[in-house]
């Protein structure tokens, strides 16, 4: 492994690092703000609940995705990776990999993301940085990792802000949106953008849906910020000052609303429990993501793995109960379950 | 007793205990969010302030409502319902008593819910969780659990979160509001439809109307919670995942507002002083109850029941007078008691 | 003394001990919601700045009023009165003492009233609870409050919520403005009607209004509240269930605006400096009254309770000058001088 | 040196003293309720970034400016002095000096204000209160302190709150805008009108708009609180009951909008990033001034100053990256990239 790999390698076991131990990590997103309207008498059977969906063409149990966390050239890497890969199929729910620009240069960190043989039946999701399309990076290298995890679509991130925050950033960011258009029109899987932890503003997106781009994972603000963990890394300063940076993921989903059907959103950071699934889908989102509370259990085992995702399940199944929606498909933008405060309109009507 | 019966009781035992432990029981409801306009110059005699009322065509003291607690095959079960028997009748206030699911199945539960010979002249009410209709029971159970008190109504508790929290639960809440029609029209008592700690939606009351039934015990959020009581009893992440799910009492008394007259509202949940009875009767409600203030007390004696019940009559008289409202009647729904906050009014004019 | 009287100078004690030790006492009231606007240029020279205005006919030098305290058949009484009135005349300020009723049952309790020989040029005002009018009192009692000092009016106070929090209270305010417009009719000084910390609201003012008062000190919620007060000596859970019952000072102001010029208001109640004294006179007050700040200094000396009034002077000498107003006149319901939030108008203009 | 001059060095040495000790002093301004909105697809390069602009004429780095300090007979102030002027001219940008009133009486003073020598291409601003036109200095007295410094400008810095703190103030602020609109026809070099910690009033900037000036410095709340580093001297109780008087910096930039591009403002006080620079630009700053922070490495070392300088220059391209904004101009006044809330749209649509 060249010294630069070596490096790579290094960070990301301290960006692992610095996730675990990080007592804000788990910080409040605004999920909370959001309530929704009880159903005393919902007239259905719980038994009968069901969440079930399709994304990418296949049917999945949840609408709940294994966000982009890990991969590369060390062995905890590919255990957290098969781990995940084995609990996305036994729940049958996608999952996505961590950026794979590594195994692009080092050969050695591509079995990391060989992650198909465990999860054979549900949709896995290659990704690599958009920026790296400014640094030597094509059509080849993205195909690269697509073929590698039998990938049925692809996520370029954009992190403007976590790589202005790393000494050894890519810093150009222009003339992008033309690279990923050229790319979406030779790629044959679906480009997903995505942010990782400060969402997406309306003219990103539309700069996406003219690059031909149908599908956004806003990943907002309100869990992993990669400002902060960058900073744990470097003591720089510049990374604390923007930890708060960027919109949330509640504020990301009703600023894109204007965007849909035409646009496809999928929700992350932040994303904590069924509950808040159950707000990011009636605030417009088609699948939610996470990816900090995947970790810990990912680092010990399949079956932790499997209980926390059946977790997110088993919440989502008791909101949708509660609130008398018997199929998944009744919760999305169906905003007449938001509980609309009755303290504005009494203090209203006596003026 | 079988097996199953003694898990019941356990249960009903667990539960006491964790709302005696919890410190976070007496959590804040939003009561304190509505301001009511003082007088300094009443006009009235203290000594005159009349909160006497009708409940079930009943005279009774004041509008306050000892809600469903306990009952079952265990001594302590027995004496609580003795002591808010025996306050009930001292206060001249109405009671309610727990689920009286145990006693169908097991015959030795039944002495604790024969309150008649201690409460011979206040309104008593029967209860049974209205999911029991998809599970077996019908009229001549229903109608058993009136007889064994004398009832002069019976609560149908509706239940949905408590339900699925439980590893043990009833889930299926399927077409019962056509069974409550059913009941109703055979029954000689009336069904109030109750909720335990979420609160009643409109669309849930409109069911409810559409079933014949003419009251409602709200039962909102802000008090005793029971998606945080079975929590700590299975250590089950769904139940603190949901604590504070629901709508609060004063905003559900808020929505519910609109189906008045027609549907008549009993206020619970939260309610902690005869200033929140005050806030709830001046937001439409006719009776006001309450559990867990009651359960400290009635697990030591009579007088100490009577003891509280008093202290909430004695601070609704004191509201009732700096509110300048000699009679009951002129509380309900009287919102030109509501001080409207004057800052909103300053800011505004000068824009 | 009788067993009643010395049961009241008890009591009086009791109130003074429970003010002075009480660690909340010094609530916040909500002066500091209000924001008055800056001038860097007020183009004035600091010097000239004054704050005489006239109250009841007298030039005095600023609009600040000794709120009522005490009185009565205690050495402590009388000191505590002789400094506060020799505090008053050095700083030309009127001086309210606290109810007299006690001296009319106990002779031995006038020395502490007769307060003219230490105040001989500013106003005094005598003080009789309202409801002493329904227990014996009547022109001839009321006359000899003033009489014995010598007062240029009478404050008749209005404590609704403080007697019913007494055991030993008087309870009934039935027909008392019928009562306050005859002695209105024959008193040769006028009566100021007063609460005593929670508030006069517009229902209020008016029937005071329609006997013909025309000064009210609203005396609101925000400082001493004697619910508090009395619970302290009573353990009374009464009292701290109503403690902050009532109008808070500003918002009373508020509410009370409409009613000028009509009404002269006088704002007393969390009043705790010169900025205090500054805003409630912008929301309409003429006059500006606290007790319980000058409690500490008038149990020392007569010159420690100078300086605390010389420090509100100095304060709200400070404030006309830092809003550019050199005579008092122009602070009052100068509602420009109010800085209304410049945050809502950006984000109302961009909507 | 007289004992006055002594005085006068000592109460700005006791100043130093009480800014560096102050756990308050980094107190929170307002700025972070102001929220930006990010971009994901920025479309730049990094390295383009360009945040060069004019002052006075002048080009400089960022529009940045070492707000006014100190200045004086004794050595440390003439170090600090030299650091700022120092770092100044490596980071090419702007410095101000504190009041210069002490070397009009003080020879010896004039050494620590002799800057030119240290900082020969950089925009350097002279300081005198403005109220010293009423205390005896004329044009000749402010062209002493301009050319002391070679000055390229002047403050003349408007402090009333401060004055009236101090005991030994000066207290006369009349008739002071027509003194400064003489000194204006009689300068060559431009006024710039300040406030040290309060901001200045739509009417204060009214008043120096018709004095002629074009230039002024809101040095509003938020910051340093002379009121109360006063209070720290002087155990004076009234700099501790002002500390928070006066408009936050925001605050004063949107309620001096209405006067652009006629005036034109530096924002100061309590801007501690960044990221406060450019929401002060947005909202209408040319120039962004900072003080505080800039002591502790001022008494250290010209390195430590060129650091915190090139601190806040990093964090303000970084902004200007995630924002998309390539050259600083486009920043200025640019509300659009102001992220309003969709909370509140989303709560008003469905009302
Ligand atoms: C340990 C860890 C590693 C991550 N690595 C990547 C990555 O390599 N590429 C990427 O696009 N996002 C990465 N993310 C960000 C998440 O995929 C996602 O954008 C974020 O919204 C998930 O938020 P959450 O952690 O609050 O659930 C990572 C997140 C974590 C916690
Ligand atoms: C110890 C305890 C047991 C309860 N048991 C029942 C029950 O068996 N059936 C029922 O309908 N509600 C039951 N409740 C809920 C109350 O009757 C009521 O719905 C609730 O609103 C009272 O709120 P509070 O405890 O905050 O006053 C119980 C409450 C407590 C505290
Ligand atoms: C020690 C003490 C005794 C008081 N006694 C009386 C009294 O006898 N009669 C009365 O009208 N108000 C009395 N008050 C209330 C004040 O006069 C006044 O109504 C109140 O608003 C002053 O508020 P502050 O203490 O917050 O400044 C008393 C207040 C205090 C602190
Ligand atoms: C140590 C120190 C000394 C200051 N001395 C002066 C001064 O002599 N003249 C002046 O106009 N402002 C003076 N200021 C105020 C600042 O120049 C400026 O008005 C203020 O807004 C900067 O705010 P900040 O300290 O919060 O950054 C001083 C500030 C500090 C911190």
């Amino acid at each position: 492994m060249s010294a630069e790999q070596q490096q790579i390698t290094q960070r990301k076991q301290d960006h692992i690092q610095a996730i675990l131990e990080d007592p804000l990590i788990e910080r409040r997103s605004d999920f909370e703000q959001i309530r929704l309207m009880h159903r005393a008498l919902p007239e259905l059977d719980f038994a009968k609940i069901d969440s079930r969906c399709e994304f990418l063409g296949q049917a999945i149990a949840f609408p709940f995705l294994i966000s982009s966390m890990t991969g590369g050239a060390a062995d905890n890497f590919a255990t957290i990776n098969r781990h995940l890969a084995e609990a996305a199929e036994a729940c049958q729910v996608p999952m996505a990999v961590g950026s794979q620009r590594t195994m692009i240069h080092n050969p050695s960190a591509e079995a990391s993301f060989r992650l198909r043989q465990y999860a054979p039946s549900v949709p896995l999701i290659a990704n690599v940085g958009a920026v790296q399309l400014n640094y030597g990076f094509g059509y080849d290298e993205i195909q690269r990792a697509v073929d590698c995890l039998e990938a049925d679509a692809i996520y370029l991130h954009l992190n403007p802000l976590q790589e202005i925050i790393q000494p050894e950033g890519d810093h150009n960011f222009a003339r992008l949106a033309d690279k990923i258009a050229d790319l979406k029109n030779r790629l044959t899987v679906p480009i997903i953008l995505k942010e990782v932890g400060a969402g997406l503003s309306p003219s990103d997106i539309q700069l996406g849906l003219d690059a031909g781009i149908e599908w956004f994972d806003l990943a907002g603000r309100g869990g992993t910020s990669w400002s902060r963990i960058e900073a744990h890394r470097s003591q720089n300063n510049l990374g604390l000052t923007l930890q708060d940076w960027g919109l949330s993921t509640t504020e990301n989903l009703m600023l894109a609303h204007p965007f849909l059907p035409q646009a496809q959103f999928i929700a992350s950071g932040g994303v904590r429990s069924g509950i808040d699934m159950a707000k990011a889908i009636i605030l417009g989102a088609k699948m939610v993501g996470a990816a900090a509370p995947l970790l810990p259990p990912a680092m010990h085992s399949t079956a932790q793995t499997i209980a926390k995702i059946e977790q997110f399940k088993q919440e989502l199944q008791a909101v949708q109960f509660l609130l008398a929606i018997e199929k998944l498909d009744d919760l999305h933008c169906n905003s007449d379950l938001i509980l609309q405060s009755p303290w504005h309109s009494m203090l209203r009507q006596r003026g």
